[in-house]
């Protein structure tokens, strides 16, 4: 139950004061059951503590980027190390070598790369350059997929005119077919296809892209000369260290990456292959901070960590065990749910839940219980989850099972 | 002159190996005369290294985020320890609504803010806010002023459709009866006029606003309910704590931060009017990072600071200090210059340098004897500088001015 006398009820108030809404965009809790926190005082490997000291083990990983768990020794003394040196100079420090050496030594299609900061730069940047090599303008987007906060691919139309979507064009996300009709709208003016890891929109079953999906739009953009884009914002760095695709053994022309790639440090970066490059030269993207020296040693200490740790088998093995340990517990209560999702960004939905009241009930008795999960977004694994945190997860899972039978 | 057997010169042959161009944007030293490092190995008060362990006086600052100097102890301190507790969780932390508040206290217009990373962000999100408040599309921008590197904005056309640009109108800074054209054009369907806080286009002298221009920007939005939206990111914080246009007594309805806002530490910020709240939750803004709590404690730490340095008035004494003694060095070797601008963010420009031959020498010479200067863009001073730091770097100007004297 949300205590209005709690610390985080009277920070929420003083936010609202001076933050429109409370908060901005993806971490507003007002998009979370009521008891969720707002604030956090303290991280530390998978576990979380809000400001009124309540410890959860985390599912949600910032909604992404903290991999390997916070406070990773590894990364923090290589970022600490770098930024006693410098991080903000006049141009970048040696590690920017060393960390796109080691991007494009990891990621197969990629000759080289470009750092920035948010996921939504390196989208966008993907589609900037694809449209600068190929001198055409149309885009193909899945319905429904999310590809970052401007106005070209932002959720909300508030603010956002007709002419910013002017080249976009439509297709489903595992629907070759619609794919198809999508390339024969563009004509002869097709510059990409921007494509997620997998079908990961909120509040609906997850999907993993079909071979044959993954294929036909890699076929498509051979015949058309159009750039191939996997946004592996979201999913980079935890399915495949090669990029999210290399498993479906169909490579991209230019892939944007940000969350995990330096373990919560703020890093976004676009790879592309060499028929790119040259195109990507004569774009103008850059940031005030993009250079900073800092966060990409992290990076390289976080890329280096999970080869070393064979991060997606961890996960992959973690993830695992919380959907068999949400199986075994939602049988015992007899409740029906579907778990979706490759088990490292896992998703838990209830059956005839329309309005996740079921979803909500769950989630607020699981986290009073320790465990913070998401009723509607796709979860996150980190290295730092052990079996024995997974196992106390799944006992909070049972408490937020019960609190389902008894409104079910 | 560039050594080819320099370290420096051996990390741009890897970097150009993995990255377009060997870098992208504004730090890429291929933009800068030849000698010039790209690589820093070590950055500390005013004062940075390269990688070959030269040491120079420091004036542009990272092009602005560094102003108090690399490595300030209550900046770093502030951050380390915020980073200690956690850095990018599930929400903020505490320091969101202190950084929130101490803004909103410390800048006149604002009634709130939002956080985000780029400069670019911010400015686009006030665009964004402008159009959802109104209900209408058109922008006014200065013909030649940047407001960042999207599409909607960037300098360069690559990859950039004419739909990206479609809703702005242009006019010239300074010139009032341009901008009632331009409003007159935009007709009922204006949403706001957005203008930096003086005119700092690259390789032309600089230029304060004029009373009588910022008045009419105001007089126009206010008469036609648009936004005024002032892009702080280059020069806030440097000319005036409560926003550059303080000093005229023309408050914006938005504003743009970022650079100075942390001294190097990754954020922007959007500030705004009462009236911009409500439109504000209703444009969807975000990003992975935004809510990292260590740059958070680094802005909050770096504004109190700056208040209780009185940064702009140091700033300004050291930039007049450093003018005066660059007139006397130039008068001395009777070359004529000119210096524009702030005296926080100065330029100096030859007279009869059209290809910018002469500045380019100079700063080559300059740089050898320990000053970084650059030959078309304005300059930074920081809170780091003391008049001894100045009055060496006119020295190193003074070599520069011989230079020039020898190729005049």
């Amino acid at each position: 139950m949300p205590d209005s006398n709690s610390l985080d009820a009277h920070l929420r108030q003083r936010a609202h004061q001076v933050i429109p809404g409370g908060l901005w965009g993806h971490l507003n809790a007002a998009n979370l059951p009521a008891g969720y926190p707002q604030f956090f005082a303290r991280a530390e490997g998978c576990r979380l503590w809000d400001v009124d000291g309540r410890e959860v083990i985390d599912f949600m990983c910032s909604w992404g980027p903290v991999v390997l768990g916070h406070h990773h020794p590894v990364v923090e003394d290589a970022a600490c190390a770098q930024a006693g040196l410098g991080d903000c100079m006049n141009g970048p420090a040696p590690v920017l070598v060393e960390l796109a050496e080691k991007l494009v030594e990891t990621i197969p299609h990629a000759a080289w790369c470009i750092f920035s900061k948010n996921g939504t730069d390196a989208t966008t940047a993907c589609a900037t350059i694809a449209r600068a090599a190929t001198g055409r303008r149309k885009i193909l987007v899945a319905r429904g997929s999310y590809h970052g906060a401007l106005p070209w691919c932002s959720p909300s139309l508030a603010g956002v005119t007709t002419e910013d979507r002017a080249h976009l064009i439509h297709f489903d996300y595992n629907d070759p077919a619609s794919v198809e009709a999508a390339v024969d709208q563009a004509g002869n003016d097709l510059a990409g296809i921007i494509v997620t890891a997998f079908r990961h929109d909120m509040a609906r079953d997850l999907e993993l892209p079909t071979p044959a999906f993954a294929q036909t739009l890699r076929t498509l953009c051979d015949a058309t000369n159009a750039a191939l884009i996997l946004d592996d914002v979201r999913a980079g760095f935890r399915l495949h260290l090669g990029g999210s695709w290399e498993t479906l053994g169909v490579r991209p022309d230019l892939a944007a990456y940000s969350k995990a790639i330096a373990n919560g440090h703020p890093l976004a970066a676009i790879t592309g292959a060499e028929w790119l490059r040259e195109p990507a030269t004569k774009v103008f993207t850059t940031g005030s901070f993009w250079c900073g020296a800092a966060p990409m040693a992290a990076a390289l200490a976080t890329i280096t960590t999970l080869h070393t740790l064979d991060a997606p088998t961890h996960l992959r093995t973690m993830g695992t065990r919380l959907r068999t340990g949400l199986a075994a517990a939602a049988a015992r209560h007899a409740i029906p749910i579907r778990q979706s999702g490759p088990p490292q960004m896992p998703l838990m939905l209830f059956d005839n839940d329309p309005d996740f009241r079921l979803g909500n009930t769950f989630c607020t008795a699981a986290l009073d219980a320790g465990a913070y999960f998401h009723p509607r977004h796709n979860m996150f694994l980190s290295c730092a989850h052990t079996p024995r945190d997974i196992d106390r997860a799944v006992e909070a899972a049972d408490s937020g099972f019960s609190a389902v039978a008894r409104v079910g």
